[in-house]
């Protein structure tokens, strides 16, 4: 499934029926941009949702880009960060874009990260029941995660992603050479989902992780690799279960955890990013199931290991400032959304890449290792 | 398609795929909606979301069958009207479902008319990313409409239904005795949505409503008949087409002007409600294929006689107060939802029942028609 674009360039296909869409990854592709969105999609209109941060970085490629291939478009900047996923800012930018009197067939395109991408997802869902959606992924987060899969929608002060649709993008052009801007604590956090899908699944590309993580740090072309093979592994999981009734919540592996973390500090991101929360969930949740008897030692210490090797969190005692007592994160992960029915769901490992959702876990045996943890 | 359910219920069923859902039609089903919903969703809680009028005449009914059926549930009352399609209240109902800790299987159950099931719709759609759905619809409109086809929604300051998502209920209850509760107008507006069924692709459904449309109205067993075909046309047409890209656009027959007349009242229902709109909007696109050649005068003869006769106004001078110019109705439908690429998009007619799509209708030609229904 992982074709060669041209000689700098893969695709990924997300294979969802008439859902379907291509991700294209490599180093500067955000200067053709317009060329291939006027390839999709000739004569549409495009409202380009952007934030602050990624403006002055990106927005003037993507300006020449889309004049080049005779794109009309609007520009709308929100503020950067997680609490730009709010009602007001959907409100704003759903008016905004009736306003500019874009039709089903045009286009909304998200430049920026998870939180632009997830924003501007949702007003593409909302707006006429649902607009052509293109999403240019900034952070290596946007890349390997948020921008497959369809999952749009903004934060509820009852939890993070609450609100929201499932809309698939009609294209993905994931500029790897974007990331060169991250700084690299932001590179690393985007890491930890990609360690992930060796983790969840593929045991032999954890292994060729833990042996050229330097060459994806470093922009060598390991990342575009990197890349390509997070998009396959999590578009091969979308395409067998695209509305998260089964596999899907494999995805989740240390989200559990690392969103209860997240809500704890109140999404400081001073204390916390999602892709630390994620490393930390994701070891807690090996070591869960060490403690449960699946899974052994040794496995537990490889991924420690090597999240540790590029500098990712593994501890809750890493995060700086006071967390609160275990009850309350149990409180906060039985109000997740990936609750059913009063029973707790967590994804356990057997092995490295050897994952499984388990919906029947005794909120008492959480609570016991929780409180140790946090000892 | 077309079972008896028990003597007095009629089933439809509408066939989606794994969307597939099932409409009961039949008198003084509403005391035995928790029967129903437990049969469906055993466990699952549920919210209520109703209007206050419709508080006050049904909401008990609904209670007890609930309580006896041990369903939990919580209860959510807006205010009536079309003014309550609006993002405050979709905010405030988000809000609430989730401070509820609702899950993904739990319910929204909407009680009410279409603004209700249009409102209810949109936050079942968009908590947690789409819970399940029932539909309990108590106007003649919604039996027959809204309660089909899964568009759900709010309005917008730039026009009607310009924001929201489809997403289909998992039940939908029709208790043709809660329509004796309607006025007269009300019930009359409902039922040119049922004589658009015929007059869009059924001229034999047409020809038994001009001979039983006394029975409709005055609650014999033709209103069920009437409702359960209705909403069989209205399955048949959004199973072929669930995401409105082609053929689903014959539904629209009457609704562009409609929906332009509405407008140009601001939605004011003392001058003008949503059926109203439609039967004059019928009455118009009828007219206004004679105007093309594509029909004869002795139907667009027996379309106003049909919608006379009920009581259904057919001409725009109908519409008490001042009128907009043509000019400013024609804006308004070019910013319509319906418009592709700058094109006008009308349902047009050659005959009853032999409705199409024309997607490259004149604006000039719109404007003379409009200029002169003005005069």
């Amino acid at each position: 499934m992982l074709d060669t674009f041209n000689k700098d360039t893969q695709t990924v296909h997300v294979t969802l029926g008439e859902r379907s869409y291509e991700i294209l990854i490599g180093r500067h592709l955000l200067a053709s941009a317009g060329e291939q969105i006027a390839a999709l999609m000739p004569g549409a209109r495009l409202a380009i949702i952007t934030d602050e941060n990624v403006q002055k970085l990106h927005l003037e490629t993507l300006r020449k880009s889309l004049n080049a291939a005779g794109l009309k478009h609007v520009e709308f900047v929100v503020p950067a960060g997680e609490s730009t996923k709010c009602f007001a800012q959907f409100e704003r930018l759903v008016d905004e874009v009736l306003a500019a009197r874009l039709e089903r067939g045009d286009a909304i395109v998200a430049l920026g990260g998870g939180v632009v991408g997830d924003l501007a997802g949702y007003v593409a869902a909302s707006v006429r029941r649902g607009m052509s959606f293109i999403q240019i992924p900034t952070s290596l987060l946007s890349q390997v995660d948020s921008s497959v899969g369809g999952k749009t929608g903004i934060n509820s002060r009852h939890g993070k992603n609450l609100i929201g649709a499932f809309h698939q993008p009609s294209l993905v052009i994931a500029d790897t050479a974007l990331l060169d801007t991250l700084s690299e604590r932001e590179f690393r956090a985007g890491y930890a989902e990609v360690a992930k899908y060796g983790l969840l699944g593929d045991a032999e590309f954890f292994t060729w992780l833990e042996e050229n993580w330097q060459g994806v740090f470093n922009g060598g072309p390991q990342r575009e690799e990197a890349v390509a093979r997070s998009c396959q592994a999590k578009a091969d999981v979308v395409a067998a279960d695209e509305r998260e009734s089964g596999q899907r919540a494999l995805l989740n592996l240390g989200h559990t955890f690392g969103h209860a973390l997240e809500s704890a500090v109140a999404y400081a991101n001073e204390r916390l990013v999602h892709g630390e929360g994620v490393s930390i969930g994701m070891m807690l949740a090996h070591e869960f199931s060490e403690r449960l008897g699946l899974l052994s030692q040794d496995d537990v210490k490889r991924v420690e290991t090597h999240l540790t090797a590029v500098g990712l969190p593994t501890r809750i005692s890493e995060i700086p400032g006071q967390m609160p007592p275990a009850q309350t994160l149990l409180d906060i992960i039985a109000q997740d959304k990936k609750v059913s029915r009063g029973q707790l769901t967590f994804i356990l490992s057997r092995g490295i890449g050897d994952t499984f959702v388990e919906k029947g876990v005794d909120p008492d045996a959480v609570l016991e290792f929780l409180t140790e943890k946090l000892a």
